[in-house]
């Protein structure tokens, strides 16, 4: 009971905390309207994301595919007559996946199965060699600590703890078991693994193996690993009850030489307070296995449409505004932490920084890693989205490539869409265009632009 | 100024009033996590959908499809060990579409044109004859009644008023265009024309006719409508921009004799107030294009979800809960009216009516035909809503199917799904499973499920 009375009253408090920090006018009614009809009526992410999918495609960083991607973002924003529009040379790890895997249960009840098999990002290839070895299969490292040595040595580790489906926020289920794949391969190794094999973070149940990065410990072997699905997860859990299973693959990745490549900018200069910034943004560069049309296509259009849409309705803003197309947030973060350095080095004062890296699905808000007054002054905005189906606005993280910003006391923003369907196509190559629904990818750019403006006005 | 502090102000009174009104306890919280995990970890509504629509498929009142679907839901519910499973006898209309329709822009400047026609439901058909005539373009009834019979007689109109892309609730556009599609045709014929052409009820861009329900108004001759996509509808307005376009159609409907169908219904007994009634439905027929996926197979499978849910947990509902399968929404609402006049009959007091035909979407929250009063006490368990991203409480309308159980004073309460995604898919042949999202699905049965626990819990 207590629990329960103390939300209300801490509810209560917040209205009228924010009741008391509203400065917003009827001006702003009309231009968050005006906004959303921009967007819904006469709105470009969708052609444009339809160009940067389709056309170019996959674009892992130092990949041809990233460097199209660089130019058009360029061309794109310059065609839109943003008043400047540059680029930020950043170094890049330059991974690539090689020829497709091989992967196979060659001994189990079931005989010989072929299994889908993908490398994980920034991972060793074994080379036509490949990898044997009976398989253990593990669901936290505390399990595959007591199994130890003993138990691991010349084998394969599985790790098979699956997303916890009961959290409404799905990127609290991918956090939970996410350092499966971002450590398990090095916390195998320690105990003289020889191959890892991580089921893939989704909440769904179907053959789509899911990659992304693996970041290998100092100082302990590299090993080889690869994502599996969940189904084939499933299957290879079942094979193991009671039951020795082998695995074998192979995979051809290789780190090669870090390679050139950039950051896209483009600027609305600000009328008064022209060298206070904020930013919106997306990351450019995506997995190779398919178009990166949620992760992060989307951030992208919608961050470059947010300028579009401003200078569209005639907008002039007091603060420069920049859509920024970070590098390289996949597999190093290269491109947003030479964004902060540069920020840093040129004493540009950042007003704040919104990131879109979670999908272009239906907008429910943004959560902040900012100033307990900044937050609050934030959610004093909130009834002006409540017509818009916009809802929360809440703690809980910016985003990967604006976090570099931090340490210089930017307010962080993550543009909060629905999580429900963005760990479906994660890092996968169904993560395509069709994935998109237009109004759903419109009604984000048009929250976006609604709290840039917001916060160009009032300031934060 | 005053505008926006008018709106804060309510917002604050209406905090305050639902706290006074709050009765909910840490129980509560519990029960509705206890009812969310259910459903995320355990919940059989997409392998019930599955069914329902990939091995029924399409189930237009009268047809075997539809016999099929309450042979499947009485089955369904007998096997969950629901406490009681029924039939309502009701005679339903019995439309069918006959073969394949043919549309063909027969002169314009572009020539000859095959178009994707599909014959609006209820609409007579023209037979092997066809309908032939030039076409005239308008944007509404208001335009159509000044082209009068002079400009209309002989002629085809083509109703050509886009859905408006601006509203936030698609339902909203929906209506704004609808009355082309029910009363188009009627309104056509009063000025002679021989054939109605509707443009799709659709925001979406493509080349997906979308059918439904056409109205004859009485006393005047009921002539053959079509639907056509929305690209086609472009296409032709474009082609009648100074110029002369002539259309050539044949439809094959024909409504035939009415068919005896049924209501599916499935009760979990009250324990205290058995003579109570709380409903949860939806209906059970689709259109005859697709597998009726979004609308409404979910909501079905939704509805037996909420007291599968229920009692998998161990609730024991005070008040009698029924799972209503509806039938004939589409076409005729002859279930909806024979679930309501049963009710009277029997002197059934309902307490609430719950429907789901928005689709199985994300849920954003509830509308209502209530009293304030009533309104007032579900928007105080809101917060309760809170952590599982459900926010909208408000007015605006229950269902088509419990509609009919308004003059007996029984609130009526629509579930709220995301409205995005849904007029994409909505009376089209691309209704289909593949476009229900596990998740979302899932989450809405839950946030149908706890509505129906706090209400069967304090009453309404």
């Amino acid at each position: 009971m207590k629990h329960f009375f103390l939300a209300i009253f801490s509810f209560l408090v917040i209205g009228s905390t924010a009741a008391q920090k509203i400065k917003t006018d009827d001006q702003d009614v009309e231009m968050l309207r005006k906004i959303y009809d921009e967007a819904l009526a006469r709105g470009e992410s969708y052609q444009m994301l339809e160009f940067l999918t389709s056309q170019i495609g996959a674009r892992l960083a130092g990949s041809p595919g990233a460097a199209a991607a660089v130019d058009w973002s360029k061309e794109t924003m310059e065609n839109l007559a943003f008043d400047k529009v540059f680029l930020q040379e950043v170094m890049v790890p330059h991974w690539v996946r090689g020829k497709k895997e091989i992967g196979r249960i060659t001994q189990s009840k079931m005989g010989t199965v072929e299994v889908n098999v993908v490398a994980l990002g920034n991972s060793v290839g074994s080379g036509p060699q490949g990898v044997a070895g009976q398989v253990v299969e593990v669901k936290s490292f505390e399990e595959l600590a007591k199994l130890g040595e003993a138990g691991v040595k010349g084998k394969i580790v599985f790790f098979n703890r699956p997303m916890d489906p009961t959290f409404i926020d799905t990127f609290a289920s991918y956090g939970g078991a996410g350092n499966q794949r971002g450590a398990g391969p090095s916390e195998a190794a320690k105990y003289g693994a020889v191959g890892a094999i991580v089921r893939s973070l989704t909440t769904s149940h179907d053959d789509v193996p899911h990659t992304g990065s693996t970041n290998y410990a100092l100082n302990i072997p590299k090993i080889p690993a690869v994502a599996i699905s969940t189904n084939d997860a499933d299957l290879l859990s079942k094979l193991l009850t009671n039951d020795a299973v082998n695995f074998y693959f192979e995979t051809h990745a290789q780190m090669l030489e870090d390679k050139l490549s950039h950051n896209v900018i483009g600027e609305l200069k600000g009328s008064t307070n022209a060298s206070e910034y904020i930013v919106v943004g997306g990351h450019l560069d995506s997995w190779d296995l398919a178009e990166g049309a949620h992760d992060d296509g989307t951030g992208c259009v919608q961050s470059i449409e947010v300028l579009r849409i401003l200078k569209a309705i005639g907008y002039q803003p007091k603060r420069t505004l920049r859509a920024v197309m970070f590098m390289n947030e996949e597999n190093g973060l290269r491109g947003g932490r030479k964004y902060a350095e540069l920020a840093a080095a040129n004493k540009e004062k950042h007003v704040a920084a919104i990131e879109s890296d979670r999908g272009g699905f239906k907008p429910v808000g943004f959560t902040f890693t900012a100033s307990d007054n900044q937050v609050e002054r934030i959610k004093g905005w909130a009834p002006l989205f409540e017509p818009y189906q916009v809802y929360k606005f809440d703690t809980g993280g910016g985003g990967a490539d604006i976090s570099p910003l931090a340490p210089q006391g930017v307010p962080l923003i993550g543009f909060y869409p629905d999580p429900q369907r963005y760990f479906d196509y994660h890092h996968t190559a169904i993560d395509t265009f069709d994935k998109v629904n237009q109004r759903e990818l419109e009604l984000g750019a048009a929250t976006m632009a609604a709290l840039t403006y917001l916060i160009d006005k009032y300031g934060l």
